[in-house]
């Protein structure tokens, strides 16, 4: 469905062709059909834990990203002005840099924030919020990260307690399990801010460093172990001891926690330089009763390389990764986040899943269905079998459409039933009806295309006679 | 919803406050649930009729929209640029007058066109195609125009006969049918742009500025009196009689529609200046017929003033008009747009219906219930009675959460019943379960919500009870 080339330049005899811009896709009936499926399981999932749909606009003003980044967090945007401003945008653009005044969201936790921030008084707490929404990112698209993609986001404010975070992660595994996926595809990784800068004090990072650590940790399974390793001698982080440091503790950690131990700190020893650091596992262990509670243990372990990007995290940070790989979700604790934008303070937790790289993985594991069975069936088509029927058919269509049904019928002029019943079935309509010569008797044939059964009825009896068929159908699948 | 007015600036000493760009929409639960309830009897009526759902990219090539309209339209869109590609930028603009690469889509009908355009050769005909996106207008927001807004677009490509008008517009009718509104409050009314042409000819207008009238007169309500006044001069348009004219004209051929008369030629005379013209009825009474035979002949009238604003319109055209002045959906055909896309030649027609001013209607007829109602109802809120069912509370959750039901429960550390049923009511949850003393023999009450009665039951038999529950208030809603 992505489009991986510019749109290609007008030739001289023909008239252009225009294409999606790069790393944007367009959805046929049948992609949107798969789209939709997802997204229908994010939402009934969502409802059903007790979360409340929101959405927001599609542009922000700039600074709400640039408020909590610095400017630099424009590059990696699709800028937006409005064209009638050009002297204003020039203005704008002059004074900040070269920034327009709105940006198109690359993602929807600041909307959120600034949502909440707005209406904190009269909201009732805990806030329990989902959204559907697309996203934007200006960067060069590759598999699983395209330049607009959908995201489901879920988050749970006013709440401090591990109980929230438990929640929001059990969401996200519900909708995985009801999408066919299960606890040897995908690992949930928690990881906790606080622990890892612990660590990272306690093997002698300087103070100074440790948002840059931090930021390089994250991203290094982007830069490459070359460019990586020298960004880490450059900030004073010895990678080599730190990370075996961090694997034995988060192995630890997560036996620990399967052992229901009491232990609630622990000692960590980094061997070559005899230094010793108290990690507080509180939290974690809060976090993990929790989770134990909502019945998903099994999917859950401690691995302290998990830091995510984004610096508005505080606490508890975590990925759903599949295959030991491919990150299908992110999320953690951002307490600070609601007041810095206005705010009460609040504690609030989520996560964000986008569609891209999940509609891969379902694919890849075999989990979607074609395309075609998607899309909505037709309750029944409608065949004319002669001329009078033919007159007939426009208003006998619209009656059982304006019940409810959905109802298509052949736009070709033929009255050969055999062919028209193939094109029933070629759009895997449950039932054709044929109007035929006892139309005048006010009789007509019902088939019913899976079974094959048919039978005459009166037209007054077609709508109860639909009902039952989609009733079957509804309990059958 | 809409906010109106800018972001305001920080203050010296609060953190800074963040407001939605103005015109835009922030979506709390209660406002996206009637949204959505528009939506969804936008998408129910047109998969009903036959029509598959679609979507494009939000951002298109700026190109594509001033391919047929020319540089001017850039005025009017939100320009989009990659953060990333500011030289690029800088040339693009340089060279296009100051223009982005991308623009945020206006409208729906050149991104439809470009996609049935790539695909033409493998797409069965008629394509019947429906969308519900967003769109973006960067100008001056006001009461039933802002600058985000969502819209219905239906079209039904591959058939030149009025019949696909027909039933595109009996589409747009029984969309607004189920919402609640009917032919007092609404009229479509459908015009013709050639019969307008071979109007505006036989005033004496000189063909040359035949499109320079046809944007003036879909302008003048925007205009004023004095502006339109100016402009038709201008252009020689001799507006006076050419109004009286196309209303008398307007009102006969309602007349003759309605008569089911055989005339397809009708002439029409220009008193004061001994002019004749004949105008060709075919169509527009092909068009009618078809429309008859859907059964929402009551629903239409012709109404020449129709000329819509949009280029691209060759032939039928067509608005609907609330309490005779609001426009909430507009349409026509265009049939030689697919083929300036690169497309083969393709007949096409249809129309686009936008939520801000259709919600503004419903709720002026009161015809929304309160907000709320719109919400998804809660199936059960659990309740623990007391300290051990509160630590059993989370598994009956997860439990009855993994089989489909949408199950709330209190934050609250509270215990009394009473006002935890409070809660529940106020959620508007179907029933209550309760926790108390019989969980240790598995058993619970469930309170009936609506009726007040309430009985013992095993757990084990909650889930039969609450779908029973379900389908009865499904039944009687």
């Amino acid at each position: 469905m992505a489009s991986g080339s510019p749109k290609s330049l007008p030739s001289k005899n023909q008239p252009p062709k225009f294409q999606a811009p790069k790393g944007t896709r367009d959805f046929y009936p049948q992609d949107l059909a798969v789209r939709h499926y997802i997204e229908g399981v994010w939402r009934s999932v969502s409802i059903n834990h007790g979360f409340d749909e929101i959405d927001g606009p599609t542009i922000e003003h700039l600074d709400l990203y640039t408020h909590k980044s610095g400017p630099g967090i424009a590059s990696e945007l699709f800028q937006v002005f409005s064209g009638k401003d050009e002297e204003q945008v020039a203005a704008m653009r002059a004074e900040a840099g070269g920034l327009a005044p709105y940006a198109l969201r690359p993602e929807f936790t600041p909307t959120l924030a600034r949502m909440v921030a707005a209406k904190a008084n009269s909201l009732p707490t805990p806030i329990k919020w989902f959204a559907i929404p697309s996203h934007f990112r200006a960067e060069r698209p590759q598999r699983g990260r395209l330049r607009e993609f959908m995201q489901w986001n879920v988050d749970f404010l006013g709440d401090d307690s591990p109980r929230a975070d438990a929640e929001v992660i059990a969401t996200a595994v519900a909708a995985l399990q009801s999408l066919g996926l299960d606890s040897s595809n995908l690992r949930v990784k928690i990881s906790s801010r606080q622990t890892i800068v612990d660590l990272l004090l306690a093997n002698n990072l300087p103070e100074a460093n440790v948002e840059a650590a931090l930021i390089l940790i994250d991203k290094r399974d982007r830069l490459g172990p070359e460019a990586f390793s020298q960004q880490c001698d450059s900030i004073g982080l010895h990678w080599g001891h730190f990370d075996s440091a961090m694997q034995a503790v988060s192995r630890r950690l997560s036996e620990l926690l399967a052992m229901k131990s009491d232990t609630t700190e622990y000692s960590v020893e980094f061997a070559d330089q005899n230094t010793n650091v108290a990690v507080n596992l509180g939290l974690l262990k809060e976090l993990v009763s929790g989770i134990e509670s909502l019945g998903i243990k099994g999917w859950v372990e401690v691995d302290l390389s998990i830091v995510r990007g984004l610096a508005y995290y505080t606490g508890t940070v975590f990925e759903i990764i599949a295959d030991g790989e491919r990150a299908i979700a992110g999320g953690g604790r951002y307490d600070n986040l609601i007041e810095s934008f206005g705010g009460p303070p609040m504690p609030a937790c989520g996560f964000g899943m986008g569609d891209v790289v999940l509609a891969n993985l379902l694919h890849d594991k075999g989990l979607l269905k074609p395309e075609m069975e998607y899309l909505p069936r037709p309750h029944a088509f409608i065949i004319a079998a002669n001329d009078e029927a033919a007159v007939n058919l426009p208003g006998i269509v619209t009656r059982l459409r304006r019940k409810g049904f959905h109802i298509r019928h052949s736009y070709k002029p033929t009255r050969h039933v055999g062919k028209l019943l193939g094109e029933a079935n070629k759009g895997r309509a449950l039932a054709a009806i044929i109007l035929g010569d006892k139309l005048s008797e006010n009789i007509v044939e019902l088939k019913d295309l899976g079974s094959g059964q048919q039978r005459d009825l009166s037209l007054d009896d077609v709508p109860d006679a639909l009902r039952t068929l989609i009733d079957r159908h509804a309990a059958d699948a």
